[in-house]
């Protein structure tokens, strides 16, 4: 069996203001579909290696049907630099990267880094931002795809959980 | 919150034997390591929709420390293909295709499929088999990298959990 809860890994001690379970809502839009608000969980943990885990679920508010999952991981990369690889369930995966600038960092696609199946979204880049203030959580993701250029899609105000 | 756990997403049907949580033991070989025995658990669930929630972890046998992890999406794709999507904490993504063939199938990562962060591992493709019979779930997993063509890297025998 895998060992306890070791200590966080050195090179993600500059990640540990993420380490935890965030929960709140957000709202979705973009040009195709109606706005939606949604119920959301983000889960930050590791396992003592030099990367977080990274995993999301969100739900529709009025019947609290799945709404979207992504699992991940999040690591520091070269020099200042944090590199996320994420497998989304619509057939998407996605390699970002981006800036840690204290309790705030903003990720984007790199070229190519959107990997898609046969019969997967249509999406072409992504970016992701986050801040943290406190025990609140605040992140924006925008997105393209192949008909629509960059646009806001999801922005939420979650709060850490005991 | 998000509702109770619903009955598997009809789409998914073909794919009931495999939810659940495997454990057990598994062979590594690579040109460029030492062989190596390691632990391992995958663990295949759903949340009602048309994809099963895909998470393997492996440790060392003599200690129990971490060494790899999968995080991902397994879901059918155009007819009888099955469509993985998967993040890999070494900076690297996954989507792979391949087909169903009763209780075994196996999948390839697609031309352009691996995707990397700038860190990342050099691997450029890779290829998995998976056989259940009964309580027993067999897999083998093939690695080609920038400098070693594809090879087999890993193959483990695992149970199903109670």
């Amino acid at each position: 069996m895998a060992a306890d809860p070791p200590d966080l890994h050195p090179d993600v001690a500059p990640l540990a203001f993420l380490v935890g379970t965030w929960h709140g809502e957000g709202l979705g839009e973009y040009p195709s579909i109606e706005p939606f608000r949604y119920g959301e969980e983000l889960t930050f943990d590791h396992v003592g290696d030099a990367y977080l885990t990274y995993a999301q679920r969100s739900w529709l508010l009025e019947d609290g049907s799945p709404l979207h999952l992504e699992r991940g991981f999040l690591r520091p990369g070269a020099e200042g630099v944090l590199e996320l690889t994420l497998a989304h369930p619509l057939g998407l995966t996605e390699v970002s990267e981006g800036a840690l600038d204290g309790p705030s960092f903003a990720l984007t696609s790199i070229p190519g880094g959107v990997g898609r199946t046969t019969t997967g979204m249509p999406v072409t880049s992504l970016a992701r931002r986050y801040r943290v203030d406190g025990r609140t959580l605040v992140y924006e993701l925008d997105m393209a795809t192949e008909t629509t250029p960059m646009t806001r899609h999801l922005a939420a105000v979650l709060r850490r959980q005991p």
